[in-house]
C-alpha cells in the first residue's frame, strides 16, 4: 500500500474560520459606486394573462431610478427560451406563483421594496394545474404555451449520460420522456414468489442553502465588458450562458464566483441573467439579492415526484423484474432529472428484467432546479422501500437480499452503460458490521414508543467535464495553485493537499485560489460530485509537471541524470549526496530572479474526464415512533460511503454527515406546501421545516475506499450519494417499528397516523 | 520577408478609451469598508535629530483613529535597511526634507490632514549637505548614519548587468563606485588632434507621472493574508519585497497592480511597505495616496548628476580616448544608476582607450529612484555634447563622426560585455535622411532669433527577468491571455496582437488581462524596456503551445498527421479539403463541453531572458534662441529608434514621442529647486515645469527595425531610449544657433544668457 504524507490526512477547511466567524465576503457584500438595488414584483397568480402593468406611481417613488418590464428586455434566441434563466420577466403570461413581472431599480433596497407595492399590475387568471398526474390527463389545461426545443445544458453538469430524453411532438404537459428495458418483465414477474406494487410520492423541497441567491453585475460601456460577482457553483457555466444569451464573446465577461453559503445544486444559473441585462440597460451596477421569501417562492427548488413501481423477488432473495413509471413535476419550465432517475431506479440491483419509463410534466409551480443528487432520492425511496417490503414478505434479512443482488463492476445499468469499479457491496458490508445494525434487536424502546431500524442504499454516477489547473512556483519556494472551480465543499483544501503531496512540501507552502473566468483555467460546474474527481486530477497533473520541470533544472545544475535524483525534505540531491544537492528554495530563486537562467516554473494540468466513477452509500437509521402522535424521533444514524480514496477524511465525513442530514429532512420534514391556487404557503424558514441540531442524532461515518480508476489517488466524488437513501431508510425503520408503510415523504405525523388507520 | 497579418499593424491601445474618458479605476479609486485614510507628517528639516513627537492633541482630533510613529513599527532585518522603502518612518534622525515621521490614520482624508498640524514634533537640526561635490569632500559632514550593506534588488529590474558596484569600507558619503578601463588613455589623448574636457551637470527631476503614488492595503487577521491594490510597475516585485520585509510567505500576499497613470521608473516599491505595515497594525484597510506635493517632496525622483569628461578625437574623426568621472547624487539612500551610467558613457562609440569612474554620493536630499533609462540622459548629455564639440573643432560633420565611431554588433562595452545585433548606425542613417537634418541650413530663423539644429544619440541595454504567460481557449473559440506584467505602455495590446498572429484569428477574439500575484504567471517589473521583449516571448510561446495542442486534437479527429494539416481562416483542414476539416470553434467546444473528449486547451509559455537586446536612438532637434531673453523655442524634432520589429507601430511611435518629450523637458525646463536648507521650493506642477502641448513641436518618428536575436519577431525594448539624448540634442542645437555651449541642463534663459556673457 502506498504511504502518503499529506493526502489521506484530515485537514480543516482552509476557509472554515472565515465562514464560522462571519468574515467571508459573499456576493451580497459586494458594493460598487453608483450601484442600483433591484427588487422584483412577483405574480400573485400561478397562471394568468398579464393585462397591464402601470408603473407610473412606483417610478415616482423617491430613490427609484428605473422600472423594467418585459417590454424593455432584449429578445433572445427562441431555441433557448425553454430555459428559465432566459425568461427574465414574464411578458404576456405568468406561469407560476412568484414569477417576476417587473424589476424595480432604486438607489437603496428599501426604496425598491416600497416601490413594488406601488406598481399596478392587472392579471386575468387562467386555468392552472399543479399535480403532475392531473397535468398528464388528456383534458388537463396546458400549464403554459409550448416550450419549444428543450435546453439541457445545465443538467449535464450534474450527471453526464449519453442518453437524451425524447421530446414529445404533440402538445401536452408531458414535455419529455425516457424508456429503458431489459429482458421480459412479464416473465420475470411470473417466476417471482413475491411481487410488490406501490405508488410513491416525494415532495417539492428547497435545497436549503443558507445564503439566498445573490448577484452583482456591472457593465462597462466602453469595453462592452460585463463583470458579474455571483453566488454560483459554476462560474464558467454562467459566463458561457450569458455569452450565448447576449451574443457577446466569452472574453467580454468576467464572472467572479464569490464565497458560497451553500448551493446543493440550486445555485447554478438563475439571477445572473437578469442582473446582466439590467446593468446593460442602465449602465449602472445592479445588485440583485433574494430575500429568504424570494428564494423559497421564486428560486429553483427540487421537484415533486410520483413513482409507480412494481418489483418481484424469488424465495431465495433473487430479484426478478422491475417495472416502473417515474413522473417528475418540473414546474413551469423543463429541467427535471428524467434520465438519471430512470437509470438509478433500476441501477442498484441486478434485475434481469426491467421496463422503465420516466417523464417530466409541466405544471404551474415554480420551475425546478437540481438538488444534491437530483432525482435520486425520489426513485430511491421507491426501490429501497420495496426491497425491504419484498424481504419482509419473504422473511429474509433486508441487508442480505441487497448484498445478494447488488450491482458490481461490469454490470450494466438500465441505459446499457457498464459500471466501472464500484463499492456498493463494500458499503453494505460496512453497515452490516456497524453496531447500530448488529445490535438492532437488542435495544429497548422508550416506554410508549416503538423502535425500529432500517437500511437503504443509494448511488450517484457523477458528472464529466474537462478541467485545467495551474501550479506556479514562487520565488520563495511557496506554490500558488489556480483553479476555476468554485469551492463549495472544501475542494480547494484537498487541492492543496494534492500539491503538497506531489511536491513533498509542507501543506502551508501551498495556497489555492479560485481565479475568475478571465484568469483561471477552465473548470466545469462544482456539481455532480465531480470537482475533486476532475479538477483534482488536473491539479495533480499540474503538480507533477512542476516536479518534472524542477527535476530537469536540478539535473542540469547538478550535472546528473533525472533518474539519479532524489527528492526529499525540500532538497534534490544526486542519490542523497549533500555535496551534490540543491534546495527547492534555490530552484525557486534561479527561475524567478533577475537574469534568471531558467524560466519560471509554471505547472499546467489539463484533463478530460471520460469515465464516471459512481459513488455508493448504504445507510442505517434507528428511529422511535410515538404511536399516539405519529411523531418520529431519530435515535442513531450510520452512513457508509465509498470515497474511492479519502484525500481529506475530515471533509469526506463532513459531506457524508451533511447529506445524511438532508436525507433526514426529506424523510421527515421538508415539503413546500401550496394552497389551492398554487401559492406557496411556507415561504419562510419558520414554516419551511429543515432539520435542526436538535433533530439530528449523532451520525457515525464509515468511509469505504474502493479506488476509482481515474480519480486522483483513486478518489471518487463524494458530494451527492449521502443525501439519497435517507427517506427510504427512515421509511424502512418506521415499518420495522410499527409495521406500517408510509408511501409519501416526508413521513409527517399525519401521514403516519393515517397509514396506521388512526385518522 | 515574412508577411504578418496582425503584428506590425498599428492598433490603438485597448485601455486607451478608458483612460482618456476618465473611466479607468486607479488605486486611489479603491474603496473598502472600514478603510482608514493615511496622511504623513513630513520633516521640515533636511537633517535633524528627532527630539520628541507629541501626538496627544492630534490623536484627540475627530475622525482620527490612530497615529503611528517609528516606535510602533516592527523591526526589519538590518541588511535591508539601506532600502528606502524599508525605512517607513524616521526614528532617531531625519535625513531629508519631507521624510515621513508620523502617520495619521483617520476615517477620512480631511481629518487626517487636519490632525497633521496638531502633532508637535521637536527636532534638533544637524549639519546637512546637498551638493554631491560638497558631500565628497573629506571634511563634509556625514549625510546620515552608515547605510550598511546596499540592497540593489530594485535597480536590477531596469538593467541587468553582471557588474556589481563596490561598496566603500571607510565611512564616507560616497557609498559605492565602479571603474572600467580599456587601453591607455594617456596615449590616446597624446595622439588626439583635439581634446575636450568639461564638467556637465544635470538636475534632480521628477519622473512626471500624472497619477501620484497610491496604495490601498488590507489585512485579514484570520488567513494572515495581505491584499494590496497599488500603482506599481512591478506587482511581483512588491509581493516579494513585502514577503521578505514582513517575513511572510509570498502565498500570503496578493498584490493587485491597478491601472497606472504613468510610472517612468518611479513607481516600483515605495508606499506599499508602509501601507502594509499600517493595515497589519490596525487590522483595518489603509489607503495611502500621495498628494502632488507629497509626490514631489517625498517620492523618489531622478537624481542630480555631475560628469567630468575628457575626450579626444583625431583629425580624421576617429575617437581616441575617454576619461571620465561620473558622480550621481543619490539623496539620502543609495540607489543611483552607477553601473549603467559608467557603461553608457563609454558605450556608444569605439573608444580604443577609456578610463571610467562612477560613484554615488549620499546627500540630504530625497532619495532617488529610477527614471526612464535611469542615469542615461545624464551621461549622454556629456558624451553627446563633447562629440559635437570635437567635430566642430575639427570642422567635421557631427553626424558623420558619430557614424564613423558608432558601436556595432560584436563591439565591447566598457564592462567588456559584447553587443549583440544593434541598430545605432541605422538610426543615425534615418536621421541623416530626414528632412530636418538634410535641409538644416536652408531654413531662415525668425527675425531677432537664431536658429540651430543638433543631433544626439542614446542607447539602453535593457533588463532581463524571466516571464510566463497563459493562453486559454474558451468554449466559443475566443482566447483569454493572462500575464503578470503591469501594463504601462500598451504591452497588453501588443500581446493580443501576438496571440492573434500565432493562432490566425481576428484580434477581437483575444483578450489580455494582467492577473494579480495569486492568479497570474510570474513576470518581472515593467521596467528596463523589457516587458514586450520578455513577457512577449512568453506570450508567443503560450500561443504556439495552444496551436500545437489544437493541431494534435485536429489530427486525431481528422485521422491525419499534424504535418498534413492546413490552418487557415479559423479552419483546420487536411490539405485544404473542406470535407476533412474542423473549425477552430468546434475544437473549442470539444475541449470544454460536457463529457468533452479532450482536455481544455491551456497554452503555457515560460521563458528565461539571458541576452539583452540594446535599443538605440538618434534624434534631431531644431531650435530657435532669442538672443535677448535667452529663451529657446523648439521648432522641429525627429527621432529615429531601433524597435527591432515594431509589433505595434502606433505604440512604438507613441513611446518614441513620449520619451522625446521628456527629453525636451530635461533639456529646457525640468529641475527640482531647493532652498539653502534643502527644502524643495517647487512642490507643485505650477512651479515644477514640465513640457506642455504648447512647448512641444511636431515629432517625426522614424522606426528602424534591426531584428533582435531573442525578441518576439525580432522586437527589442522601446520604452527607454527615446528619453536619453534630448538634452544633448538641444544643447548641440543651441550651440549651432548661437555658438555658445551651456554645460548645465536644463538650459534655462538664465544659464544661456550667462553662457553668452550677457549676465
Amino acid at each position: 500500500m502506498t504511504t502518503y504524507t499529506t493526502v489521506g490526512k484530515p485537514i480543516p477547511r482552509v476557509e472554515g474560520t472565515h465562514k464560522v466567524t462571519g468574515n467571508s465576503t459573499y456576493a451580497a457584500d459586494v458594493q460598487l459606486p453608483g450601484m442600483l438595488h433591484c427588487k422584483l414584483l412577483r405574480s400573485p397568480y400561478a397562471h394568468a394573462k398579464i393585462v397591464s402593468i402601470d408603473t407610473t406611481k412606483a417610478a415616482a417613488h423617491a430613490g427609484v431610478e428605473r422600472i423594467v418590464t418585459a417590454d424593455d428586455l432584449p429578445e433572445f434566441e427562441a431555441r433557448y427560451m425553454s430555459n428559465r434563466a432566459y425568461n427574465l420577466l414574464a411578458g404576456e403570461e405568468v406561469v407560476f406563483h412568484g414569477q417576476p413581472v417587473a424589476a424595480v431599480l432604486a438607489t437603496d433596497a428599501t426604496a425598491a421594496e416600497e416601490a413594488l407595492e406601488l406598481i399596478d399590475a392587472v392579471y386575468e387568471e387562467l386555468p392552472a394545474v399543479f399535480d403532475p398526474l392531473d397535468a398528464m390527463r388528456d383534458d388537463a389545461p396546458p400549464a403554459r404555451a409550448p416550450v419549444g426545443e428543450i435546453d439541457r445544458s445545465e443538467s449535464k453538469g450534474h450527471v453526464t449520460v449519453e442518453v437524451e430524453e425524447e421530446q414529445s411532438d404533440k402538445p401536452s404537459n408531458v414535455v419529455s420522456q425516457t424508456k429503458f428495458s431489459r429482458g421480459d418483465v412479464e416473465a420475470g414477474f411470473a417466476e417471482s414468489d413475491v411481487v410488490v406494487e406501490r405508488t410513491w410520492r416525494s415532495a417539492m423541497m428547497h435545497q436549503g442553502y443558507i445564503e439566498p441567491h445573490a448577484t452583482v453585475a456591472s457593465y462597462d460601456p466602453i469595453s462592452e465588458e460585463l463583470t458579474i460577482w455571483t453566488a454560483t457553483q459554476g462560474q464558467f457555466f454562467v459566463r458561457d450562458q450569458i455569452s450565448r444569451m447576449l451574443r457577446i464573446p466569452e472574453t467580454k465577461i468576467r464572472v467572479i464566483g464569490t464565497e458560497l453559503g451553500g448551493g446543493f445544486g440550486g445555485k447554478i444559473f438563475l439571477t445572473q441573467s437578469l442582473a446582466a441585462v439590467l446593468t446593460r440597460i442602465t449602465s449602472r451596477p445592479v445588485k440583485l439579492v433574494f430575500s429568504r421569501s424570494d428564494d423559497l417562492v421564486g428560486a429553483n427548488p427540487a421537484g415533486q415526484c410520483v413513482v409507480d413501481l412494481k418489483t418481484g423477488m424469488k424465495n431465495d432473495g433473487t430479484v426478478t423484474a422491475l417495472q416502473t413509471k417515474v413522473i417528475y413535476n418540473s414546474g413551469a419550465y423543463p429541467g427535471a432529472p428524467v434520465v438519471i432517475g430512470a437509470i438509478l431506479i433500476g441501477g442498484y440491483y441486478k434485475f434481469p428484467n426491467l421496463e422503465i419509463e420516466a417523464c417530466e410534466v409541466l405544471t404551474n409551480k415554480v420551475s425546478v432546479g437540481a438538488i444534491r443528487a437530483p432525482g435520486a432520492h425520489n426513485v430511491t425511496l421507491a426501490i429501497e422501500s420495496q426491497m425491504d417490503m419484498m424481504a419482509r414478505e419473504l422473511e429474509r434479512d433486508p441487508l442480505d437480499v441487497r448484498m445478494q443482488n447488488a450491482v458490481e463492476a461490469g454490470d450494466e445499468m438500465p441505459s446499457k452503460a457498464v459500471y466501472s469499479s464500484i463499492g456498493l457491496k463494500e458499503c453494505l458490508k460496512a453497515v452490516q458490521d456497524s453496531e447500530i445494525w448488529r445490535d438492532r434487536n437488542e435495544r429497548p424502546a422508550t416506554p410508549g414508543k416503538r423502535r425500529g431500524v432500517g437500511i437503504a442504499v443509494g448511488g450517484w454516477l457523477g458528472g464529466l467535464q474537462p478541467a485545467g489547473a495551474h501550479v506556479e512556483l514562487n520565488g520563495d519556494g511557496t506554490l500558488n495553485v489556480i483553479v476555476g472551480s468554485n469551492d463549495i465543499t472544501g475542494t480547494n483544501t484537498s487541492f492543496a493537499q494534492i500539491v503538497a503531496e506531489e511536491l513533498a512540501v509542507p501543506l502551508d507552502m501551498v495556497n489555492v485560489v479560485t481565479g475568475d473566468t478571465k484568469t483561471a483555467p477552465f473548470a466545469g460546474m462544482s456539481a455532480g460530485s465531480k470537482t475533486l474527481f476532475t479538477v483534482g486530477r488536473a491539479v495533480k497533473a499540474a503538480a507533477e509537471d512542476v516536479r518534472s520541470q524542477l527535476l530537469g533544472v536540478a539535473a542540469e545544475r547538478l550535472q546528473a541524470k533525472v533518474e539519479e535524483l532524489e527528492w526529499k525534505d525540500g532538497v534534490i540531491s544526486v542519490g542523497g549526496d549533500a555535496e551534490k544537492s540543491i534546495k527547492f528554495r534555490q530552484l525557486a530563486g534561479i527561475t524567478t530572479g533577475f537574469g534568471a537562467q531558467y524560466p519560471p516554473v509554471i505547472g499546467r494540468g489539463a484533463i478530460s474526464a471520460r469515465q464516471q466513477a459512481p459513488g455508493f452509500t448504504a445507510q442505517v437509521a434507528e428511529v422511535e415512533v410515538d404511536e399516539e402522535t405519529g411523531e418520529v424521533t431519530l435515535l442513531r444514524w450510520g452512513i457508509a460511503q465509498d470515497a474511492g480514496f479519502a484525500i481529506n477524511p475530515l471533509s469526506v465525513a463532513g459531506q457524508m454527515q451533511g447529506g445524511a442530514t438532508q436525507g433526514m429532512g426529506i424523510a421527515l420534514w421538508e415539503e413546500m406546501l401550496h394552497d389551492e391556487g398554487g401559492r406557496l404557503i411556507n415561504d419562510g424558514l419558520l414554516d419551511y421545516r429543515m432539520p435542526t441540531a436538535l433533530d439530528v442524532p449523532n451520525i457515525e461515518t464509515y468511509i469505504v475506499e474502493v479506488p476509482s480508476e481515474d480519480g486522483p489517488y483513486g478518489a471518487r466524488g463524494v458530494g451527492e450519494p449521502s443525501i439519497i437513501p435517507g427517506a427510504a431508510a427512515v421509511g424502512n425503520a418506521i415499518e420495522d417499528a410499527i409495521g406500517v408503510r408510509v408511501a409519501e415523504a416526508p413521513f409527517t405525523p399525519e401521514r403516519i397516523l393515517r397509514a396506521m388507520g388512526k385518522i
